[in-house]
């Protein structure tokens, strides 16, 4: 049984649209799900225009009319903006409001188990903020809509290789201060749970030091002592197969290398300068921690690049074949606790 | 005329006598400068015995024995330590001792004029403080030895990427209040004089910020207005072509293209880690701020590698034609002020 996954297109006025269409132009894509789009034929038919494509889909306005076995993808037909409101690479609250309104409905059918997952094309952040979005990220509008109370938290993927933190959108000089235990074993347990939905067996966790050479026994800092290695501690009495502190500049030489599945950063450039030196046009984030699998590319709208047709559709192809992935794992080993 | 270099042979129980053999096996280095090497004779043996090499030397006990015109290095010949008392891969007193006296002699032939830089391979930072040396680091020990009285600082180089950091081995959550318009802009500074010291005309200087995107205009740390971006305002008013603050995450992507010369950093990680997983096997690191020039491998000793012959030459080699650049370039634009 193949999985089902709902792809979304993401802001109308940035190059998600044309990245679907340049995404279900690849029979392997097409094969390898029950395809559900979500958003505006008009904005579709924009995007497959700009990527020189023609996609063959099952229009429908009810997912019940929906016939997944025809091996194409079913269009769920929405109305979300004006055409004429569309105006490439220039932010706005109508295109905004058009992303938020197609995630909702996926976000609603995932939740129903219509889906067993989502796979979105970028969103941008100043458009959901001028559409009235009051909530901090996406991933908080994600918990929003699917009732999750737990911990959530974005992960960044790269090939074999991902990423979790401990503090993120925070000045560098508050970080020390929110790492405590119970928030650096929030990150080792989010970084181990989604690499177990991702299929990983049992996913090897590296966890980096705060202070250059983590450390150094003390000498440069002490939270490695304190705080970090006690975290480590503690996730490995819970089972979890995590290592560290290490050095946060020669750590991702050896996960790159393939020694370790998962990397725990303390903040946000330590992750984010190797992982986009590691190839950031493939890089993936997933939105960890919750009970649906959901998947986007990590790169943003670049209203520079839209309407040229040159955009790069690699990290949405990622970012699709990991939804479908971790769906699979899901119907196997259930949903998480 | 040809540049006239010091090459020291380092710590003699790691792979610096070793890597010196590999690197005068190659005829491109012999004919690129007059070199004056300087160490032991069994520890040169030693080294081109694991080598698996044979380099014709003139052997002298005094500078002034010296013929350069003869095509073939000339080797001052010390005796710093018994050869009974290497033993390769370990740590010791004496192994630091003697790298310490052979550097010794090339820091104050440099300061005659008699040699025009130095490249050494590398040290051990335990052995030298087994050895006596009470500085924190072999960039205070030269310029105690050069009579040196300026600001000097450690300078990082990958290929044609160069970076300098305002702050180095400390705890992360001191680097704020290390964080001034002087510090930053003499880090800057460091940048721009040692880039020209290396012959570039104008050396272009891209600045990091410390917060997450640069400070996002602010909402994200106050760093990048009050301090960062001042400085380098500062430092453009002197005629340096610096730029920034940019984000972190992104600054190494257009480095490595070839959009700067220079990348300076405020703390430790923010450079290591990006250079690191640049190519650190190619790694130089030039002991900027002094009126010689002097270049070593970025890497360590490798003791776990000592003696086994596999030792990769490319970052002393790196180092080597980095220094003969940087003494023609003072020989034509003079010393430094």
């Amino acid at each position: 049984m193949k999985p089902r996954l709902a792809l979304v297109l993401g802001d109308p006025s940035g190059i998600g649209p044309e990245l679907v269409a340049k995404l279900l132009s690849d029979p392997e894509v097409i094969s390898r799900a029950e395809i559900l789009l979500i958003g505006d034929q008009p904005v579709f038919e924009m995007g497959q225009k700009i990527a020189g494509a023609s996609i063959p889909v099952q229009v429908v306005s009810d997912i019940a009319q929906a016939r997944f076995d025809q091996g194409r993808p079913v269009f769920l037909a929405l109305s979300t903006i004006d055409p004429a409101e569309i105006v490439l690479g220039q932010a706005s609250a109508a295109s905004g409001r058009a992303a938020l309104e197609s995630l909702k409905v996926a976000l609603r059918l995932a939740r129903e188990g219509r889906v067993g997952g989502i796979c979105y094309a970028s969103l941008n952040k100043h458009n959901l903020h001028l559409a009235g979005m009051s909530l901090a990220s996406e991933l908080d509008f994600f918990s929003q809509e699917l009732g999750h109370r737990g911990p959530a938290g974005e992960v960044n993927v790269l090939g074999r290789l991902w990423t979790t933190r401990v503090t993120s959108h925070v000045p560098l000089g508050r970080v020390p201060a929110l790492l405590t235990v119970p928030s650096v074993l929030a990150a080792i347990d989010l970084a181990h749970h989604t690499l177990i939905a991702a299929g990983f067996e049992r996913p090897r966790v590296a966890v980096v030091g705060l202070n250059p050479h983590a450390g150094e026994s003390g000498d440069c800092g002490r939270e490695e002592i304190e705080v970090i290695g006690p975290a480590v501690e503690r996730a490995r009495a819970q089972g979890i197969e995590a290592e560290g502190p290490f050095a946060a500049d020669t750590v991702f030489l050896r996960a790159r290398d393939g020694l370790f599945d998962a990397v725990v950063t303390m903040y946000h450039d330590q992750g984010q300068i190797a992982m986009k030196l590691l190839g950031f046009e493939k890089g993936v984030t997933v939105a960890g921690g919750l009970e649906v699998p959901i998947t986007t590319p990590a790169h943003g709208t670049a209203f520079d690049l839209a309407g040229q047709g040159r955009a790069e559709v690699s990290a949405l192809r990622e970012a699709f074949f990991l939804a479908c992935r971790m769906i699979e794992t899901r119907a196997r080993l259930g949903a998480p606790e």
